[in-house]
């Protein structure tokens, strides 16, 4: 949760929202546009928990011409319009602050082609990610980003928000997969950007402005993905740190010998205990932990490589560093990474949970901080993530609305370290609406003022997603 | 060379340059404004070998306040201003079309910092790529884009060109490395775009938008680039074929075979045949070669994966497997590889030299075509280059002037049939001058008039790097 999320925005008149209806029947059917309270409900948050805010009627366009077609008509009808996926978004991103239509890309589900030979993918933007991920799998692809909700996030999303994921550290983002994208701009033109091939720079580099425009520039109808050979093993270790600092000089250490693992996630103290016993149990005395995972096609080579990183992190302080011995154990560890955050939402009433960037050098730094700040303010902090990337999953647990006043106050500290520190306030759960209003701590004024300018070029009408990413305009 | 590139543009009225110069005299020393005959003929080309256009001025800001301030007076006096790098451009990107100033980066060569623990590096514009690779190895760093001209190119014309490689097959391209930007717009304004983090997505990725403008959306004054830990072992090996269409076979096999080699460059008859006997031999009977070279940490591994490729290339036909003893073979090896493009400028007096790229599956079916085209036309072609990603340098060589129409005619077959096979019609060296005609036949004119628009955006004037990139508007 974040905490500018209550304000209410002003909503688009209703007789609007019944003509855009009545004119969008002529070309959908009835089940394509619903608008009973049930559903206006589920489609009035996600998982950011930044607010509810109901649409007026929810569409589900199942053609790139159809979504053209509900472009149109919300422009012509001044009302406004978000798409949406699977709704698991952080920030807010398919949040219709201002009411009018959520257009839900969730029926365009079908994964279009699989090329081995090309390591090529053609998408449709409902199809679920680890839906994606088991069908190039079974054919000897990969597809490596892996947001934390894969078993439910859709590709459509993941382009939106340019969704990373713990190996990242080693693969990179969505962004570096996407090569080619079927486009609907603000005012429903179809445009196709990119290309085929691996490589190619004809024209500018829109697939890449338009990965993570967090549906505030138009949503694609089709992603032409690239992959790679799925590499043949997979290890993965478990290193179990007395403290969370000695786990941070761990990670920075790990990669300072030259070992890059493609996920090195850490776990702190708080997330820690909050996991521990609930389908796994880490050893005694342990104060943080480590996952690494290194993969390739080489087993001597990744069991070199496993073991030097366990000798880096045991000279660092690390008490034990446990191998998994077969895919079970190794899905054991991942559950309970992912647990973490359900977890930490059971330990109090209610949490905020930002995702931080610092240079990797200053991971202690930000930790020490982060906990230190907790302490004096008599707040809990829980920290882990994708650490080796400096990618913080920063947690403040708290009791009740009666705390909002100090929790706001943590957040904005934690956000201004950040970006004392060389940091950002978003590593891959995106602005939206949870963070617009601390988008000015990191970005000057002039260069927030050129990207509103180029979504206004974009769309002129400023329906397509309304009051996302910029701050609001100061009121004169 | 590309063939429409002798046209003429309308050229900037001397007084205006006139009183450019003295306005920037104000700011810059003398010697940062020339204007002799031998600078001006030096800057009025590149490798494109796309024609000969002077600029009227040569200026050589050596901050990003004078940059900004050259681009004012540019625009204040309505003078065409035109960026450059080393001019090792293939695509004509720095041709001063319209004369006006040449505004060359080359000063502004500082190694700013590296950043071990950070994985990062800053770097100004006119540092020549081939320095930044060898300082960051010192290190135990790697900067893995590798365009064949590293030697003398600059890190701000692989930025805006978005420059590739033979790595690139393993490791990506400039943009995959290009973190955050100090970037002058068109209208001399500054601003800071991207970060400091490996990982962020606060805001509209410009680093995306600007990497690869081709210098018509403003220029880096700054680049913040991301790093990896170096590969502490490279192995490299020659494997000869006895045709091209079994080379190409043999690297479409080892892709789909599930090995990543990090280069995987294809040689084909006439290319082996124009550097054979210049300070490396290949076997007699060779009639093609792929060179492969695979990286990593373990010796054994990458030593059992390059044995594994082997043997895929016998099975498609391959005569012998060399594998490189030591550094010097390596070299040598490579060397030829970089000798073949003067070589083919040997055997004929001129050639035209494309950056196609197909997707991989297609690439025996390209190669075939070319040549048959070339047998029908009589005219010799050579192809060669990134052929693992699908990025094939195909050349055109012909004897005069003469030939000129029909050279003409083939480039614009070759461009059509790579178009036809989902292919692009540049995949490294950019549209730039040499191929603004030719971009029609991949993309849509809905997208090109976006792209059109959306460099009035950012250039009202349209002074900046005039002429390029986009076909010139119709007559009416």
């Amino acid at each position: 949760m974040s905490m500018p999320a209550l304000r209410q925005f002003q909503r688009v008149e209703p007789e609007r929202v019944e003509r855009a209806c009545a004119e969008l029947l002529r070309t959908l059917s009835q089940g394509q546009v619903r608008r009973d309270e049930d559903t206006l409900a589920a489609y009035a948050r996600d998982e950011s928990d930044s607010g509810v805010y109901r649409p007026d009627a929810v569409v589900y366009p199942e053609t790139a011409e159809q979504v053209s077609a509900v472009f149109k008509v919300c422009n012509a009808h001044g009302v406004p319009f978000t798409p949406c996926g699977a709704r698991s978004g952080k920030s807010g991103g398919s949040l219709p602050l201002c009411g009018g239509m959520a257009v839900s890309l969730e029926r365009m589900k079908r994964i279009r082609s699989i090329s081995v030979e090309d390591l090529t993918a053609v998408v449709e933007p409902g199809v679920v990610t680890g839906d994606f991920m088991k069908a190039v799998e079974a054919v000897g692809l990969f597809y490596p980003p892996d947001p934390n909700s894969w078993e439910f996030c859709t590709l459509g999303g993941n382009v939106a928000e340019n969704a990373g994921g713990p190996r990242a550290l080693k693969y990179g983002v969505t962004r570096d997969y996407v090569i080619g994208l079927e486009w609907v701009l603000p005012d429903g033109e179809i445009v196709r950007v990119g290309r085929r091939t691996i490589k190619g720079v004809a024209g500018y580099d829109l697939v890449g402005l338009f990965v993570g425009s967090e549906g505030t520039l138009g949503v694609a109808t089709e992603i032409t993905l690239q992959l790679i050979p799925l590499p043949r093993k997979v290890m993965t270790a478990l290193v179990v740190f007395p403290s969370v600092m000695q786990a941070a000089r761990g990670v920075s250490a790990v990669l300072a010998a030259g070992i890059l693992p493609r996920c090195l996630e850490l776990i702190d103290d708080v997330a820690l205990r909050a996991v521990d016993g609930r389908g796994f149990h880490f050893p005694p005395g342990a104060g943080a932990a480590v996952i690494a995972e290194v993969d390739g096609n080489n087993e001597d080579g990744l069991l070199a490589e496993l073991s030097q990183l366990g000798d880096i992190c045991t000279a660092q302080g690390a008490t034990q560093t446990l191998a998994a011995q077969d895919d079970s154990q190794r899905e054991k560890l991942w559950a309970a990474r992912r647990s973490i955050s359900p977890a930490l939402r059971a330990l109090k009433p209610h949490k905020i949970s930002e995702d931080i960037v610092v240079p990797r050098s200053k991971i202690p730094e930000i930790i020490e901080r982060l906990k230190a700040m907790g302490a004096e303010m008599g707040l809990t902090v829980a920290t882990y993530g994708h650490a080796g990337d400096g990618n913080l999953h920063a947690n403040i647990l708290y009791e009740g609305p009666h705390q909002r006043p100090l929790v706001e106050e943590a957040l904005r500290r934690m956000l201004v370290m950040t970006v004392e520190l060389g940091g950002t306030i978003t590593g891959e759960h995106g602005v939206g609406h949870a963070k617009r209003e601390y988008l000015s701590l990191e970005q000057q004024p002039a260069l927030i003022e050129l990207q509103r300018r180029l979504k206004l070029f974009f769309d002129p009408s400023g329906l397509l997603n309304p009051e996302k990413i910029f701050p609001a305009p100061e009121r004169s």
